[in-house]
């Protein structure tokens, strides 16, 4: 577990407090808030706040005065058909913020996600741990044939090895190098005084990707659904997606009726394009239809059939 | 006060509502979460739900584990020092959420601040209420001379008893003439059982901008101060300014260390152009700077001058 | 044709204009430049402004030093992948900018897209024109019986002559005494030098939601494509709907490939949900599947079987 | 200069172009459209496309038909008082493009800056290229004492020796073994065909954040000025400063007026807090103010004094 003794303390800190609250609350979510959920080899998220709950859509969809909510399959019922027809703006009504400690090339590719809150560690202020990932050995894909951006079959042997040799010794020799250029050691320590040390700003460079860094991130429900659509599918890379997997358990344990909904319509099913669906008219109608003469290139062809779990 | 009584008991029912929780919470907001507070003749603000407090603010900057603050001086100079400098990510990290009852032209302006969600009730959907903004004498403006986009003095005698009469009269009839096209009363009973009665996503054009409408309204504590900085401001239009005015009540309640640093460094203060410090730097210098050579425009001048409490 | 002799002179004189240039430059899209295009009985909509073409798109995908651009088959199936995958950056690359004259009610949906730039005549600071909307005989719709946000059938014989009386007697009614508060004429001449004349942002007020506005609106091509799903879809209000139309023709001559592949991919198809594509997988091995045990709604199965092509 | 002759000729072959335009268009800045402009050891910008020009935020400000420009000084005058009373939208009326070549670690501060379009090279899809930043001998600025995230004096002798071969030799030994875990040389050819070599997706990951990227960046000219008055701020750091002073070259080549009233208003003068003002008052009144008896910390005092050019 990537905590330290004081890290640890300061969490129980905080889970051992109790508040008296007249807003929603989800006793579900309350169990697991501040509590580090591990991920990669040192990093981790936490559910460090949030606002509102599967009744705030509801609300929010009805603009009531009081709760808003009615039966419980009145309310999933609406929050369906708010999904289905991408009526979105009662999903922005809940909001959550995590603290997610990542590797940056992961952060790098997180940040695309503009509509958020952000703070993360700041490396001109602070010195950086001594923290970098490195994959399991089944992680360790060669780069895949067919999709330019994958990864295919696992390196093995001396091939695997090997790898894992360099990105482990040339991480351990970056951050030696980044204490000897900042002349301080990873808790502060002067190395030699005869030194000045070169600004944390600039030192920083010499880190590679794969070090950890941390942020604070928080967001809508709305947006979130977004991020998880995208980095939860499997065509996201894999160390993305361990975070992502993640946040959609806490997605499930905060609003488990937008869950749901998200899972049969959002992240489930299939966009049929115009051809695509002429096509399933056509098979439907008992007709053979080919790819040759179905309009559509071989790439999308394959994905429809995928789809329609034809695959041969 | 412009609650019905089933909305007011949807109201107690909440504020009966009690929760335990982990998450950051604020006696001072808890006192008054929910409740109308009322604007204009039927307009209300209420705050509906909200996350963080001012040790939000400080646990980002800090990207900390535990909660983050130190002493209340260091909390307190901390977020001194990030409104000063204009680090506005940590204020991100706090959200609240409004339900708002306001005249339509208000809301055409409120809706221009596009960093927040807004679940707006629909008048495609249901019928609006026969409530409508009706000014207070002493806010009867004639045109301002100076400031096209201002007013001026107060209307009186029989100018004044005409306008009134004039939106009264005719807020009236537009109502009238509304639920007769719906062929509904504000109730939904139909009127005529012969007539079909006009969809009501165009009845609603016959309804004139000083109608109420409402919304939830949801934004993070960085872009509220953004509003509030604008719309409390003396040069925004009365009746925007009085909804900011209670909001920014709620931002003392809710962050008083964030509110406190505002005042002294957001709204409060002024902003000095280049040649602006070169005349504060003359003058301080004990020479005299007059208007026509200071290479300030006449406004440009007034503006300076009252900044430096210099009018006469 | 809703333009006065000055403007249609100022029109004049900007197409007359010719400058040359070295970025991507759209002929079909120059020859409508600055040109309105009528919508309902007052408004219009001009493309006043474009950065970027097709190319513009295939250039940011691949993030290259020249024109990026291959063959054209090339770079349709480039902007047909990016589109499928939801790889929606490259077109946010490409900028359009809309002069919009529209009534205020259709304003106030339109605003509601968030990721736009505007600027609004400002009532606050000029006198609105005397222009308002009322719907030709065929857009008169009752309310809808099964979507509570729709329109049904047409009003008829002394009914719809009714509706039409109050609507535009209401709007002549509303503007004579917005001129009489004002003490102005549209002209900004005025009325009567013995009164002061109500301020210009107080008088609006007493304007209905069918009068004319009129904004700059400037988006990107990710976005614009966003609005017009929405707005151009057949669920979308009649009046919000022409100006979509309108502005879809207008896409087509700006980005003829991103058009294509938007109708195929973005507004044509359909979105089958998890349950929806194990139906149609039980209907292609030849089942006979029935609403009542397909796990759907009635609403969702009769959404579906139309996706199908199987209604009856 | 770090281009090779193909891209030399793409770009050559871009400026060779010209067409014929109705648009707005700005001979200052079509002058150096698509020319690499040199930052640091490896990185440039290049301008890529651009809409509007100082004429298009006044006739954002005036909403009108055409061109809405009137006399020069009457333009400017408009344009520094929108600026001086934050009427901000009508600088989002202009819209820019911008190539970069960035170093990692400084793409990371940039991408910061939320409101904004950006398409980024894929090193999950392609190789990086072996260029990486190393600082020039003056920027090596040790950590600077005051300013926690700053630089101070300039590593000197041995260690500034030291630190170069550090950074030099990590950087060249981190891209062979990524070259040599991918299995390819920058060129894309297999090193060893008996290997399968790393995912791209994976390798990437031992590169260090000097290493250079690039993006396509594309901003709205209000955004755009909000970035450089944090940027081409003296407490930037250096590395994104230098990119900021370039772009705002450009800048007063695109809109000279928005330039001129941004270096009054906006980057020059200062923000003087309620506190501030008061003692300013007090100056001008002929009183002595000391520090201690302020009210405004040590900081604030420097901080003002400077402003008031009182360093003594």
């Amino acid at each position: 577990m990537p905590l330290t003794p004081d890290q640890q303390r300061e969490i129980e800190a905080l889970r051992a407090e109790s508040h008296t609250t007249r807003r929603a609350t989800v006793l579900a979510l309350e169990k697991i808030l501040y509590q580090p959920i591990p991920i990669l080899d040192h990093g981790l998220i936490r559910v460090i706040d949030y606002m509102g709950d599967d009744g705030a859509v509801v609300q929010a969809a009805r603009v009531s005065y009081g709760r808003g909510t009615k039966r419980v399959s009145e309310d999933q019922g609406l929050i369906n058909y708010l999904m289905r027809h991408r009526h979105t703006t009662p999903f922005e009504m809940c909001e959550i913020k995590y603290h997610v400690k990542l590797p940056i090339f992961v952060a790098r590719q997180w940040i695309r996600h503009r509509t958020a809150n952000v703070n993360e560690y700041s490396a001109r202020y602070s010195i950086l741990d001594n923290e970098f990932y490195i994959p399991a050995p089944e992680q360790l894909g060669a780069q895949a044939r067919g999709n330019r951006q994958g990864r295919g079959d696992t390196l093995e042997g001396a091939e695997a090895r090997h790898v894992f040799e360099l990105l482990k010794d040339d991480s351990e020799q970056l951050y030696a190098h980044y204490a000897e250029m900042l002349n301080e050691d990873e808790s502060g320590r002067v190395l030699d005084p005869a030194r000045k040390g070169l600004a944390r700003e600039l030192a920083r460079m010499n880190l590679s990707l794969n070090f950890y860094t941390q942020w604070y991130w928080k967001t809508d429900l709305h947006n979130l659904l977004g991020f998880l659509s995208l980095r939860a599918d499997p065509h996201a890379q894999f160390e993305i997606r361990v975070y992502a997997d993640a946040m959609l358990d806490t997605v499930k344990r905060w609003v488990p009726m937008t869950h749901a909904a998200f899972t049969e319509y959002g992240m489930g099913g299939a966009h049929i394009s115009t051809k695509g669906l002429a096509i399933v008219k056509r098979l439907l109608a008992g007709e053979t239809v080919m790819q040759e003469e179905s309009g559509l290139s071989k790439r999308e062809w394959r994905e429809l059939m995928q789809s329609l779990g034809r695959e041969d």
